[in-house]
């Protein structure tokens, strides 16, 4: 490396000339691509930005301007050059750096993005308050195509003008948000590329057109409309942005370092709201990467010279529950004409790929658009269609008003499902699923359910399609499941009930969802040391098993949940919710879950016992409340259960 | 009227001729103004779709082909010429006719919409279906201009050309949402309608481009896409929605019947998507309220001969709980000038328009965005503004990623008033504001509280700015307050301290907000029984006031809660939370709330009745729970409280 060893900051940037400059871009790349082999990450985004942070960072005063990078990890570029290089082999790593921008994190960073489509609608709170204090502070949302399919991004630019500010939006088109774009956002942003060779046309037309006088100069704004309506004539294509009475530059291509400055120059300190549209290679400088952009999305370790991805072998691993969902979707899809499957963007992520491939005509990909997702589903629902309309966990978050007014109020047959709930690693408190069962539970018409295990999975997936005949929702965690023989022959299970994985004395221990496979190693332990524990799998948050817990109630004076989600409003309440209102008192209710806190990233054992929900915190706690009924101990247990 | 006492289904309409439907068009109307002087509803989107109601069902087969109305409210004729003209006089009255399309109302409403911006979404899943099965049908989304401004209209029009189908969009524009529209698109609209004039000119430009070969016509598609730029060229616009790749009509005079039923049968079979854009005015054929549409939205009774709007004398009566927040609004933000006023298209509707006429540079309609309005007041909180972002309950539930994600885990000091929380009455099920309290209560770093009366409103907003330093939610119900000397001088409560409202020794009563007043109703009718209640305002759902519930606990087995919203995740179980998790057990807890079901609409003493949070199902409870004390009376109450 030339010059990144020696830039902590954005001013050691503002030395150089223009050629270290683009040194310090073969730098960067080449560091990006070093750690990232090492410490696994978001991979193309930041390498299709590198020319982009680098001209940013030199043109702009920042942290007093503010770059709003939407979705951040497209950002790490510009983490490494605000001071984070030698801290950079700790991103994602629990107490290391967040793999999105974090205010807490650097002053460099202006705004928490780990959900897409934000930027427009941040950048745009911080240049109105630029306006109206009469700051001098550039503002500049940095936003990618992928993002813009989603409508928070729309919500932001029809808002952009209508008050004074000077906004500078720059969309990095890469043609890709994880998996390939879609919608006419994405038709339209490839056409509008093709203009670029009309370009230099449009001036001889202009002149022939006044010669002609088809059009007189006198007025300005006609002659400014002019030249896009030229440009929009020849390559077939109206200019979106326009519309939006923004000011529109580009397309520039986005990895030459030169003209983006001067471009940049050129428009920095214009007034009013601008966008300038620069064409990026997501995993540019990468050959691999180039060539594959979903697969180097977030491709793992691997290995640099060979481009190798280093994958841990699978062999007798029980599958991901994503890939159970995806096969049995299939199997299903298979089996029954109706059957959908709807992704906002994540086919890959959630395995919804593999109906893809054999069903495109039955499975959609509709960008990042979580609330068309879900009433785009109940609209199919309503013709007798049954979508599976599987969305993260967290990303539900964004159709919480559609599964409540398009959904639930219509009793309409979707399937949803949620993906990644619980904690999910390294992407951290944006991406943890930890609301759901609390946000959901409270919906009436909801069927709520979490499967134990794979065929757990399986048996809810055929349950919904053909043991309801309303809404559902099937939460599940990302990553390995339990079960290597995952293909059971999937059976339709009783709405609303629970089943009892075993018996015992002391106490009950109530859990919903995978979270209760770590509940009964920490039983095996518990039993081992002479306690005996009821384990009782509820699989269904609502309609909760009353009969279950009528008889519990009889038997057991102490009971333990167990939830991946915060205890405020979820599966525990639910539980004393129910005792509560049907006189069981005198039971003491233990529940454990997330607490009211967000909890940071790292690997998903770390933060399990940071949340203290894996398995030995689930034991200390069985001791906790089995030494507390010792001690209190007027209470006889009653029945052998 | 001529017609309209035979029509009774749509089949009716297609026997008559052009000029029958004309007075069709006449009878509809008056009969529409008749029926709404005495019983009031939404006026003036039903008047100005009274012809495009009438093309559509004259030349479509419905319920065979589906119209999809976005918010129902603009559905009026529709529902009237679908066989409920003899029903209409019972619309949104207890039992009777929804104030919005509802399927289960009639074959004839495709899908509830009372939230905007659903429709295309929507539509679209039900074009898919068609296609996907081979159904001859035709789908027609009907959206207002208003409409367009939320991002799922703008997800749902991203997606219409990603996939085969066949759905006809009527764009709807009358320049108005509820209170004036806002944006670039709008804008747009209005100057891509100014083009209208300029369309005879494009034949003549075109064939002068022709002759001088500037153009040819070899290319199919740039001939095209030729006339769209000539109008945008003339126009200083371009066409948005060609750039989504749809085929787009107009704009057309929504109000010339006979120029619709032309456009509409030539665009009717077309295939693939096409998007028709009609201009109509809102109100159309009563004089009154085209001149003043923000009023008649939605009038309340009036006089038909003289427009008189008979609202009843509010001489010594207590304020709107809206006006309470309106004006002291101002009167913080005259104090104070970090004070920014953030409202998505109801400015009107939660009084916002004080500060709007006041310091229109820091109040922000952003159109029906409700999630950029919360994210917006992010970007502003950021910088150290004070943002309050009314959104009504129910509409929050737009938000609830951008509360999540862009408030609350980075803990930025925007206010968040949810008007309209609570049963809202005429509106019904899609606008009660029920769910607040439990999808709120499970986010970290919230403040969350209600008012008990106007002078708590006005406590909580002064300790919202400067008694707390986060994100603050303060909730309260539409309408009346309880105090017509309302105006306090404002004071910081302490956060997360509760109050105590009378003593008592056999019951505590905890309530939240406003229904406090009802429960104290209910409390002085038990005590002439002889029954003896404590009674708390709580103030915060969150913090809890654990002193307070200890205490509580300490003298009391009977505790009562009330709260105007679900009870599966409210307030009531954030109590039994604290009370279990801290072996506060032996305690009866008896949740006044509603119950897990929708509620339909009605006025709100009818619906609250329904739901049994009105002062007499309240006194009702206490008497239960009170009996049941008395019956298995071993407890004996220890303190005199």
């Amino acid at each position: 490396m030339k010059y990144l060893q020696n830039i902590n900051n954005p001013d050691d940037l503002k030395k150089l000339s223009l050629d270290q400059l683009e040194d310090v871009c073969v730098d960067l790349r080449e560091f990006i691509i070093e750690q990232l082999s090492n410490n696994p990450g978001h991979f193309g985004s930041s390498l299709g930005t590198v020319e982009l942070t680098v001209a940013l960072h030199y043109l702009f005063n920042t942290p007093h301007d503010r770059l709003v990078w939407d979705v951040g990890h497209q950002a790490y570029g510009h983490k490494i050059l605000t001071g984070r290089r030698d801290n950079f082999h700790t991103n994602r790593k629990l107490g290391g750096l967040s793999g999105f921008t974090n205010p807490a994190e650097s002053e460099y960073d202006t705004f928490i993005a780990g959900h897409a489509s934000t930027s427009i609608s941040a950048a745009l709170g911080m240049a109105v308050a630029a306006s109206l204090r009469d700051e001098k502070r550039n503002i500049v949302a940095i936003i990618g195509d992928g993002s813009m399919t989603g409508g928070l991004a729309y919500e932001g630019l029809n808002n952009v003008c209508s008050q004074p500010n000077n906004l500078l939006i720059i969309l990095n088109d890469n043609n890709m948000s994880i998996d390939n774009n879609v919608g006419g956002m994405q038709d339209y942003l490839v056409k509008l590329n093709t203009s670029y060779k009309y370009n230099k046309l449009r001036n001889k037309v202009y002149q022939g057109f006044k010669r002609r006088e088809l059009i007189s100069e006198k007025d300005k704004n006609l002659v400014l409309r002019f030249n896009n309506s030229i440009k929009s004539l020849l390559t077939k294509e109206q200019n979106l942005f326009e519309g939006f009475n923004l000011r529109y530059f580009g397309p520039v291509d986005g990895h030459d370092l030169p003209g983006l400055i001067r471009v940049l120059r050129n428009i920095k300190d214009m007034k009013g709201p601008r966008l300038l549209h620069i064409k990026t290679v997501k995993g540019k400088g990468y050959l691999h990467a180039e060539k594959a952009a979903t697969i180097w999305h977030a491709p793992g370790l691997f290995n640099i010279e060979t481009g190798e991805r280093i994958v841990k072998s699978k062999a007798n691993q029980p599958p991901l529950y994503q890939d159970v969902f995806g096969h049995t979707l299939v199997e299903m899809a298979e089996e029954d004409k109706s059957i959908i499957g709807v992704t906002p963007a994540m086919p890959t992520g959630c395995s919804m790929i593999y109906m893809m491939n054999k069903f495109p005509e039955r499975s959609f990909d509709v960008g990042i658009a979580e609330a068309h997702a879900v009433t785009f589903s109940a609209g199919m629902a309503k013709e007798g269609l049954t979508p599976f309309c599987n969305i993260y966990s967290s990303f539900m978050q964004r159709a919480y008003d559609q599964v409540i007014h398009d959904v639930a109020l219509q009793k309409l047959k979707v399937i949803m499902c949620l993906d990644r709930s619980g904690l999910v690693g390294a992407d951290g408190p944006t991406h943890h699923g930890v609301f759901d069962l609390a946000y959901m539970r409270p919906i009436p018409n909801l069927v709520i359910s979490a499967p134990y295990n794979e065929h757990e999975l399986r048996n809810l997936m055929h349950t919904a399609v053909y043991g309801n005949d309303g809404p559902f929702v099937i939460r599940y965690t990302r990553g390995q499941g339990e079960l290597t023989e995952w293909k059971n022959e999937p059976t339709i299970l009783p709405i609303g009930k629970g089943r009892k994985l075993r018996s015992g004395n002391d106490i009950a221990l109530l859990s919903l969802g995978t979270i209760g496979n770590s509940a009964s190693k920490a039983i095996d332990k518990a039993e081992k040391m002479g306690i005996s524990i009821a384990h009782y799998d509820m699989v269904f948050l609502k309609p909760l098993d009353e009969d279950m817990l009528d008889d519990i109630a009889k038997h057991f004076k102490n009971i333990i949940t167990v939830e991946e989600g915060v205890v405020k409003g979820g599966f525990g309440s639910a539980v004393l919710e129910y005792l509560g209102d049907n006189h069981h008192i005198n039971i003491n209710v233990h529940r454990i879950g997330i607490e009211d806190e967000f909890i940071t990233h790292g690997t998903v054992n770390e933060l399990q016992e940071i949340a203290r929900i894996d398995e030995n915190s689930i034991y200390d706690d069985i001791l906790k409340v089995y030494n507390q009924l010792a001690k209190t101990e007027t209470i006889k247990l009653v029945h052998n259960r």
